[in-house]
């Protein structure tokens, strides 16, 4: 037991990126990308319980995704995370003791109560602040009226015996933020209670410039980076073009301990098509990113809830190495290729499994090919020069192990796949025949 | 039978925008808005059938759209026509008759064949050509090399028996088109066999002031407004908004014999999620558009089908008076309302049904209630005065009558209804009862 853990942080050390870069704030969590569920993109601050009973921010909404999380297998899917975001508090802090309370009329059992079900069920739950004076919706934030409850609030979290915490930026100076937010990751290590700390830190400077990351990476477990995302193809494409456009930089940030945050899941809403959800998922997964679903697990269609549980896409994203996938610079504006690193299943194996994406934005006619010789895809280190190594190509949306095998090439053959329009993707995992 | 037609007539006279306004093309055809099936967005230009044997511009693929189109249901829900698009010629007219020639390597039984096989199965086949020199893939327009050969392509469609005839406007000029493009019409109108002429005239001037409608409604059948459809909710939207911006002049010219054509219904396909898809026809059917699938009906996913053989709404489409629904003025940004008269089902009926449409574009949150006083949309011109018209309410997403019953309210009351996020609609008739 003890042996097979050196040898996994022996591996991550070898073959990640990180190994020649800053590591991960070390508070033992999010070692591998957080998953879970968080209600901002689908219930956003709705607080009208009259007039909607089942989607206004309350007690009864989080119970309900704890239990759908827990009865449709979810959980045992790896998403652990039910998490709370913007407008659960009440609007001031408690006048006494400068503590932030939550709404009583929509959260009776308080936050407490609610970490408690949560955690009855093996669940764990997420809660919401702001680094500035005010939260985006204008509920108290870190700053409050000027003053900084950083401290404060890192009691009452872990009094709460909250798992996870997501930090924004509103209504806060961006210049302080070197500041504030590392503040905040010290808070948080002092306190009993151990709190996974989301940052909204580089979003808010709108700066991709490297020094930064070195010290957000130090201190936060994962941190967004772009815009909120939406319900939208548009906006996923957006997300896709800024992880593509930044890919050399961001990846050496990117790893155990801490993960850049492409923001929420929207599979199983109302915006993505098929095809499209299955895109969504399949970046993700590439790119080792954290995944927390939002939308409506209490009716969400069959075909969407695949996507979610697909296990080879979980593993992908849950790989050890935890790499973010490297995009491939080839011409052309209406497709992408991305190849991701990953872990050996053992010691024994000469070369690394990889996962290579085919992405298609045409938004015109029918289903085209996609082909690449594999060897101008993958880098195997270990490869001993002039020789070709065989893989078995399985597709990651084949329904079963048996039919997801597509065939076996070797690393100076084409990967070759037909792959439809409209931001659809082919996403494929090489297994190497140890020969 | 005669009497029926007759009063057909005088309701279309007595109620539709028209009566007042041009009258349409009287060559018969189109009175009401063409339903089938067109190559253009799906299948493009693709002409390697080496490597796209079910995929390229060739006789295979019309059959099978033709076999579909009657085995799958389609026909019998109302879609006709099998439209061929750019890409079926010879690279060159013939040099003695100057007619067009099929590209005989893809159409080896000629154009004329292929009418053969669609007309023994009931349906009706479309062309294409272009008013320039070369068609928008360069093929041989009507005025190839300088010289008009509108009348020749005419006598060629006719003896090949085409029912239908799309003409698109590149490489041409487009000060000339009020010439042109009527010059074509009249060569239509002078053949022996019935063509239906759709006109790309009004999208190629970019213009839409008053003057050229009542000259296109005269000339044409059906006539392309806006930039050519893609897949995607991105391309419905733009259409979506600018079929409401100019809602007030459009509705004017629209109606029997000539038709507005916001192109083609992308639903099938891989960009438009499955709320969209109904978006999308929703609109169509309001709109009374023409509705011309592209798509691969071999390959459709059963909802997307249900949704294009939908008989409520394609009865909305199809309705006699032919009125492009009006768009009521209301302050926001994310929501739209569309209100479109239908005609009475008997003489003896005091008012007329509605259709009544609410579509949300907003991107965040959940599902959201619109509600709007019947009295501030619909205009019964019959109505007494200060007499309440009572309604019963049918969702026309319903999946049969009986469960599409909503509600009965009166036109005083409000029709109040949850619509979905994204780009999602809910669209409602109202059946006056006769009290």
């Amino acid at each position: 037991m003890m042996l097979n853990k050196f040898l996994i942080v022996l591996l991550v050390m070898l073959f990640s990126p990180l190994s020649m870069m800053v590591s991960g704030w070390d508070n033992g969590l999010a070692r591998r990308p957080p998953m879970g569920w968080l209600s901002w993109m689908r219930f956003a601050c709705e607080i009208d319980c009259q007039t909607y009973p089942d989607e206004c921010i309350n007690e009864k909404l989080y119970k309900d995704m704890i239990d759908r999380l827990v009865d449709d297998g979810y959980l045992k899917a790896g998403y652990q995370y039910v998490n709370i975001d913007d407008c659960w508090m009440a609007m001031q802090r408690d006048p006494k003791t400068f503590r932030l309370l939550p709404n009583q009329t929509r959260f009776p059992s308080g936050i407490d109560g609610l970490a408690e079900y949560a955690h009855s069920k093996n669940v764990l739950l997420g809660l919401y602040e702001d680094i500035g004076t005010l939260t985006c919706a204008r509920y108290p934030g870190t700053y409050y009226q000027g003053k900084d409850h950083t401290y404060i609030d890192a009691e009452t979290f872990s009094d709460w015996k909250i798992d996870s915490i997501k930090v924004d930026g509103c209504y806060a100076d961006n210049k302080q933020f070197n500041i504030t937010y590392v503040e905040y990751s010290k808070a948080l290590s002092e306190v009993e209670h151990k709190i996974l700390y989301g940052c909204s830190w580089p979003f808010f400077k709108q700066d991709f410039s490297d020094n930064d990351y070195e010290l957000i990476r130090k201190s936060c477990n994962l941190w967004r980076q772009f815009n909120d995302i939406f319900d939208s193809y548009q906006s996923v494409k957006g997300i896709i073009d800024l992880m593509g456009k930044h890919n050399e930089q961001f990846r050496r940030y990117h790893g155990p301990g801490g993960w850049f945050d492409p923001d929420m899941l929207i599979i199983g809403n109302y915006g993505l098509s098929l095809e499209q959800s299955k895109t969504q998922m399949a970046f993700w997964c590439m790119w080792s990113a954290p995944l927390l679903m939002s939308n409506d697990l209490r009716s969400i269609r069959p075909e969407m809830k695949e996507i979610l549980l697909n296990k080879e896409l979980i593993a992908i994203d849950q790989d050890p190495l935890g790499i973010m996938a490297k995009k491939i610079s080839i011409k052309s504006n209406s497709h992408q290729v991305w190849v991701k690193k990953l872990s050996k299943s053992s010691d024994h194996d000469k070369h690394h499994p990889y996962a290579i994406l085919y992405f298609n934005s045409e938004q015109l006619g029918s289903p085209k090919y996609i082909s690449y010789r594999l060897s101008s895809l993958i880098d195997d280190d270990e490869a001993t020069t002039n020789k070709t190594i065989e893989y078995d190509v399985y597709d990651l949306f084949g329904k079963t192990k048996n039919e997801s095998y597509l065939e076996t090439i070797n690393s100076e053959q084409n990967l070759r796949l037909k792959v439809p329009t409209s931001g659809s993707v082919r996403i494929v995992k090489l297994l190497p025949k140890n020969i």
